[in-house]
């Protein structure tokens, strides 16, 4: 498949190295774990991952995981929401579908619990229906996650008492009233729950996720598949970072656009 | 609003520092920039962003740059699609809402081409009505931007004859095709085009034009809104930092899990 060949051909146009069958070469021959860590596959041999999205959830906590784990082999990512269809993020401009409803969903082998804006966050923190269904989940599932605030949800279901965990910045000082401990870092792990920081933590924490459910040269080759060679033009990421203003100014902008 | 304050009264539970009006100190104070850069602000006074999902995009592509953008003084982030309505994304798992359709976009400040998988890619690569509504909005554009193989798209649309752009490392040999030479960057800016690599890199894209929609301070605060202090657990995410297994392997993975 020559790029001359795809000139000529304009409706066989190739546009990705290795997106034509056979065309990757050495990619055929090679082995991709599925399911390498301890866990046993589920009955239809696949690995579910299932995401939570609910009205005011920030949309780039869900679609951060979803784009590393959604290739992993095996894999299967379904958005979840309290009846299928359109959920709103929290700035009103955008929505994702859930494509079930989560008393269809009985199983997952992996939970992510988006984080979402002050509005979104406390209603799934006051929705005990959530937290049981969550609860059930949890049981049976090999990992239980959350991205941002979503580390309050599972918190206020419970399921962080006693427990190191991380949450968005601005909402660490929340985390003791789910009887979690505030512990530094990208995602922290205590067993089988993984918590990771604000936002955009959810790549990273998906990486580590996608290593844990299939291998590490699958997470290292998922890692190259979204181009994760983050070079951000300022280095204000963390509070750690950023000057008291620059703290002051990002919580203004995060009320001021919350719907 | 102490922490024991909310544990009291539920109802009003914050788990947001500053999310409640008044909260913010000295947040109310900021003077914040909307359109400080050179352009003219539209007839409504807020800027407009149309990010374009079409059949096969890929969910980050979209999602990383309305994620820092959206919360940027003055500008409002629309989805656009050949109609409203959901659209899928590559892996078939995940569909965003397009809010309007493109004939009913007739101004944009800012577009944003995401990009796709190679069926998405292609097909919008052959689209000529979308080729010229692309250069429509790009006519009176401010910032004309892609993400990933979206610049193959803005490419076909004829905008990047003899400019400098970046695509995905997996389609970097196929810029030529459209007169483009690659550029190496996480975003390359070629007058009032800016063209960033793959997926993950919008979000650093979408921080520069945070900047130069608003100011460096906005920018500052919006990487800190999305906690982008990027920490992955691997130093795999560009074709110059893996080797050839895992190349190979990215590549492998992307065209298996295609639909």
């Amino acid at each position: 498949m020559s790029r001359d060949g795809a000139q000529r051909e304009p409706a066989r146009r190739v546009v990705l190295r290795g997106a034509v069958s056979g065309a990757v070469g050495a990619g055929a021959a090679i082995a991709v774990g599925t399911g390498g860590t301890a866990q046993a596959a589920p009955a239809d041999g696949r690995l579910h991952v299932a995401i939570l999205l609910y009205d005011g959830f920030t949309a780039l906590d869900a679609v951060g995981p979803y784009e590393v784990l959604c290739r992993v082999p095996g894999v299967r990512v379904t958005m979840v929401g309290h009846e299928a269809g359109p959920i709103r993020t929290d700035t009103g401009e955008l929505s994702l579908i859930a494509e079930r409803a989560m008393r269809h969903v009985r199983h997952a082998d992996v939970l992510v619990i988006p984080g979402g804006g002050q509005r979104g966050t406390t209603a799934m923190m006051e929705d005990t229906a959530v937290h049981e269904w969550i609860r059930r989940i949890h049981r049976r599932s090999v990992w239980t996650t959350s991205v941002c605030t979503g580390s309050l949800i599972l918190g206020a279901a419970g399921l962080l008492r006693g427990l190191p965990a991380t949450t968005f910045w601005g909402s660490r000082p929340y985390l003791a009233e789910v009887g979690a401990t505030f512990t530094p870092g990208r995602f922290v792990e205590a067993g089988k729950i993984i918590t990771a920081a604000g936002v955009s933590a959810g790549i990273d924490m998906g990486l580590h996720l996608a290593a844990r459910l299939s291998d590490v040269k699958v997470a290292q080759a998922m890692q190259l598949a979204v181009e994760y060679d983050p070079d951000p033009p300022y280095d204000t990421g963390s509070p750690e970072k950023a000057d008291a203003e620059t703290e002051a100014l990002a919580l203004k902008l995060l009320a001021d656009a919350a719907v």
